[in-house]
């Protein structure tokens, strides 16, 4: 009977411990707490990895739109420039020759006025899943490869099956030759097939894709944006760092400022990988506030046409 | 003997269940999926609101800086504008008086040249929790009241201690007005009193703070934005939409477009509430992917200086 009531103490033991009154680990998720807590156990140690490129006159734009140009702000009175000498503060003043510079993200609108322009995107484009396929190997033997339906089942074979809602970027390590002007002037480039496009939106049902290039293909009619822009479905462009993060597990967090109307809106895409991941960088590994004091100042350099450091 | 068999079996099954191999929900922390399991338990059902509002040439400016001017994008070459009818897309061309124009963050370099650029921020201003202290009801009956001491630690009161490395919004209803031309000229506004910066920055160790005005007060000086720029830290300016956020437990995600040597940056502020909050959208409640088609087509309207849907 000892032996009964030993073994009946154990399972009570068991039970109680099992049960989401007793253990932390099984909180019911809608406590106020909650995202706190899931911030202070997954992302203070998790790793940060920046898939946007920095928006530069030097940096290469399609030929058809031309470079934009900065310069410092000016008082709307008198026309003169702010300086920190005169005036205690600087700002700057942007002309930019299209709403597609740098790493953006395309409205369908860009193509079809019947669908969302970028200020339209739903708040929920915020944070999502991340895949991403590479197809650098291939394209390191044929800078013109495009993505094929087989290349997805192949990663799906090693990773399951891609998560609908998720955002799939496309690897191809073509953004190692930016910020270069000749990728401005290039017919050849690593893009992603008609038929890989509709597999992703119809069959996986894909938040959106993203590639590295300023464009999804080197068809002449440009014939995969045709489609996703004719069937309602936004896009990423002039991706950056996507060696960087892993093919899967990471979370990709989506921030555009919001113009009014705008065809593309300039983006910034970071990665949340896991905090054993090899690249990136953790909450407090880096000075963030107060931000660190830089070797040299910024000033405004006439020949650049920006603000550097000197 | 029948009755202790039937234990044991029970008390194997509580032991096994309750192992990290059969239980997904164990899984430890750091394994490769865990951030997508976080994304699916938690973020799928949260409510996203946004902090940020349209830009247009229509938003009140600092009368210093003017207006910012939209256009459609041309063709580089011939100067004409391309047209969904000709070209079979649209672009637009910004002329951007100040890099502080809408929902923005400003880098301490908007008055200190050796401390860091917008594109200079970190990437780790990516996700942070979200304090909100409002000062609605005392903004009711004094327009240029001014956040103080006392209502912080109010807050924490009520709320507990605010977390190291958070991102503190204060609420003052200020934006309900935007996008009125007159909230430009005014000299009583909300504000941040300078101590409460210091003790914010001091003694709570957070990463930045918010307003809803486009200044952080209303002294000859900017007394407060004057300590902050000059000491390393960054904020972020004309928040909208913080009545529609709980004062604790969401999170806030940060995105702005690097531009290099910005001063300030257009920026994207997203909260991600609890999913039994009252406020915003969750995925998959919004026609997110493919966007839906709209009543109205975007027209470019010549008198509002942008697109506008008609």
């Amino acid at each position: 009977m000892r032996y009964i009531k030993v073994l009946l103490l154990l399972f009570l033991t068991m039970v109680l411990s099992s049960c989401s009154i007793l253990s932390p680990k099984a909180t019911p998720v809608n406590n106020e707490g909650s995202l706190w807590q899931v911030y202070d156990q997954y992302f203070k140690t998790a790793k940060y990895v920046d898939l946007s490129h920095v928006i530069s006159p030097e940096i290469p734009v399609w030929e058809g739109f031309g470079p934009p140009v900065f310069g410092p702000a000016m008082n709307a009175q008198t026309g003169n420039p702010y300086s920190y000498k005169e005036n205690g503060f600087e700002s700057t003043r942007y002309m930019l020759s299209s709403d597609q510079l740098g790493t953006h993200i395309d409205a369908p609108a860009h193509w079809a006025p019947e669908y969302p322009a970028t200020d339209e995107i739903p708040v929920t484009y915020a944070i999502r899943q991340l895949v991403v396929i590479s197809i650098a190997d291939k394209v390191h033997r044929n800078p013109n490869y495009h993505l094929r339906v087989e290349d997805i089942l192949e990663w799906e074979k090693l990773n399951g099956v891609i998560p609908a809602g998720s955002v799939v970027f496309i690897r191809s390590d073509w953004s190692k030759s930016w910020p270069s002007p000749a990728l401005a002037r290039q017919t050849l480039l690593p893009g992603v097939r008609l038929e890989a496009l509709k597999f992703l939106h119809l069959e996986r049902k894909i938040l959106m894709h993203g590639h590295e290039p300023m464009d999804t293909d080197s068809t002449l009619s440009l014939e995969g944006e045709s489609w996703l822009m004719h069937n309602g479905y936004a896009q990423a462009e002039a991706l950056a760092n996507l060696d960087q993060v892993p093919e899967k597990g990471a979370l990709v967090i989506i921030g555009f400022p919001k113009f009014q109307g705008g065809t593309g809106a300039y983006a910034r895409f970071i990665a949340i990988c896991p905090s054993d991941w090899k690249h990136g960088a953790s909450i407090n590994q880096l000075n963030e506030s107060p931000l660190p004091k830089m070797d040299k100042i910024l000033i405004w350099d006439f020949q650049k046409g920006m603000r550097i450091r000197k």
